[in-house]
């Protein structure tokens, strides 16, 4: 029998519980012997739970447990959660989580002291929820040299531009019904401006590499500026607009990684990608293309994800097998110096010297000019972030949208 | 040092080599060994290939060799490749192979002869080509209980039924242009007819369930009844055609599998998977729907999943990772006994005759017949298989179409 301890009895955390409870079959099938949820640590209490005797307060208790061999963090957060996580790890406990926060910014050291005690630190559920992608890129891209790796990986800002795009609303608008049904939280923040996205690409990006990568060293950009005169124009051109996860590893070994808002075709694999949902596409050298799809949050999706490490760390007692990726820092290439076409967004009045400042002499073939209302939306020629940004600083609020073409 | 001989040195078995050579690097970081490909097992010899010096004519030099400790069996067929695999794991070698047909026929002897081995008998390669799905299945979704699978498993017919779809071209034609470009066979019965995605759908159903499933219990059809009237009549209901592997687990525990032409809604995350493309749905009780989607087949993508599966052998040597599915047979649920509704196809001058005699009383809210050129196409509401094949033994050759609606 393997003993779990589940930290924190919030959503992901009763989840977790709820699935080696109702899937023990499969579980027991899938692990060779059963899986039992020994404590469930929160400062409350849950009377009439099913689970309420399992319910303690003291970590400690968990920690000195030695039949406890696996330790579910569902706290999330930087604090308490850091310092458990090394406790279990330092105990030879393997410590399983969805807190991608954590992951990004301690991973490696985790990663590490799992690897000195001979456990493991697993953490599927951090990056697309449900989908199973990292332990994909561990075990079975494993002959195989990553060359890119693009995503949707944020369920509350692929909504809300789904939505926009759908229901022709305004952001604002869509952010307060997401609020709403629960899709974005009472603060967004972390998500709209990206930071959510950020994290789980620094951890997409070390696993493709095997190196550490800060996420802040990758350049992020949210969707707050997006207006639904950018949809119009991208409907017109048929395309689409998501926020994408892009990291290439570039001929030099340097790594190019962002999270922004990019113009696809609607014929790109993501474009199709919607609402709530997550999809990562995996380019190899050998593979060309993969996609994988599906629920990126919800409680049953992600605690499924956790659950599957925790079996994972039950078939491998003593045993370290999630490598995932070393101390050495993945070098990381100057965005400015990348080239992009770009789509610009400007008031009508502006449009015709907006257009020659990025353009130089007129050419519709290149720009592609249209008229959305007062606005006039045009696609620049390939050029280098760094010449795009000076001209809009010369430009100043002349500028009022842009966003990349993929 | 991994020591590899790899049976068969055509697409495959080349590929695998190529693969192992170019990415070396990446290999020698996930297996923390180098691996290298000692014998290459072929009939013929290859005077000028780099790998000249690997050739050899005589399988006991590979068996008796100790030093090797994983076989590639990338010949085909299930005579020799049947037998040299059986010595391979009797003498605790672990075997990949992308040999569907084998691994449908004698998959469950041939992992029960690895588990007593403490070796693996591995196939990735054998469903979806390049697509992680298996590995995906045995390590990832262990959590779930698998409601369904749905795929898009063999890349020739859906490279046939894409491109009568967009070209408007009948299916000798596009069969012919599939032979032409090496998409199709000289003989292509065993893609066409459906024998192909039946192998690999009884491989994923018992991957599913744990158990062993017969592909002759498998209801298969393949797609050379599909007319462009067909297609004409699917695009004027927002549909389209797609050759689908269905795997069911119901509340009961029996499976339904089958192996038939679909008419599937636009919206299906199946339906704009085209040409040569596969992509494998999976319906999880926790999870929902995850999609997986890449190349189902040519040189390199197939050979970089069997190259997976060495470097999983190479990190698991000694320890049968993966048990797959047991002896046990799935119990099967009567296909006749299943409820669908159905497209039905027939001549315009005996359209009243027909419709009425399966749907009763006319009602186009249910029927939504329409005309397509000298022809008539309908649904059925929704009916036992049973009883639909009754009405057409009845009706005889005057239904000259049917497809089962997704």
């Amino acid at each position: 029998m393997i003993n779990v301890a589940v930290l924190g009895y919030g959503t992901v955390g009763s989840g977790v519980v709820e699935v080696i409870g109702r899937n023990q079959e499969q579980i027991v099938r899938n692990t060779g012997e059963e899986v039992y949820v020994k404590y469930i640590l929160d400062l409350r209490d849950f009377p009439g739970d099913p689970y309420e005797d399992r319910v303690v307060h003291d970590f400690n208790l968990i920690l000195e447990d030695t039949s406890v061999s696996v330790v579910c963090e569902t706290m999330g957060g930087v604090g308490a959660a850091y310092q458990f996580t090394k406790q279990a790890l330092a105990a030879g406990k393997s410590v399983c989580t969805s807190n991608k926060e954590l992951v990004a910014r301690h991973g490696t050291e985790l990663l590490a002291l799992a690897a000195g005690k001979h456990c493991n630190y697993m953490f599927e559920a951090s990056v697309g929820g449900g989908i199973p992608i990292l332990r994909t890129i561990q075990t079975s891209l494993t002959a195989e040299r990553i060359v890119a790796v693009t995503g949707i990986l944020n369920g509350t800002t692929n909504y809300i531009l789904s939505r926009m795009e759908t229901e022709k609303a305004d952001y604002h608008e869509v952010l307060k019904q997401a609020q709403e049904l629960g899709y974005a939280e009472r603060n967004p923040e972390a998500d709209v401006e990206g930071h959510d996205a950020c994290r789980k690409t620094a951890i997409l990006a070390a696993m493709a590499t095997g190196k550490t990568v800060d996420c802040d060293m990758i350049h992020t950009e949210g969707i707050t500026g997006i207006t639904l005169a950018d949809f119009e124009f991208a409907s017109e051109k048929n395309r689409t607009i998501k926020l994408l996860a892009s990291v290439k590893v570039q001929e030099d070994g340097k790594l190019l990684a962002m999270v922004a808002p990019f113009l696809l075709p609607m014929g790109h694999p993501l474009a199709t990608v919607g609402d709530v949902f997550n999809a990562v596409l995996i380019t190899g050298n050998m593979l060309g293309d993969t996609l994988y799809y599906g629920r990126g949050a919800g409680k049953l999706p992600t605690a499924s994800a956790v659950a599957a490490d925790v079996i994972d760390c039950a078939r491998n007692q003593g045993r370290t097998v999630m490598g995932c990726w070393s101390e050495e820092k993945a070098q990381m290439a100057d965005t400015s110096e990348t080239e992009s076409r770009f789509y610009v967004r400007t008031d009508a009045s502006a449009a015709e010297a907006v257009e020659k400042a990025f353009c130089g002499k007129y050419d519709p073939e290149v720009s592609e000019g249209t008229l959305i209302g007062g606005e006039y939306g045009f696609f620049t020629p390939v050029m280098r972030e760094k010449d795009f940004n000076d001209i809009c600083r010369k430009l100043g609020d002349a500028v009022s949208g842009r966003i990349r073409l993929m």
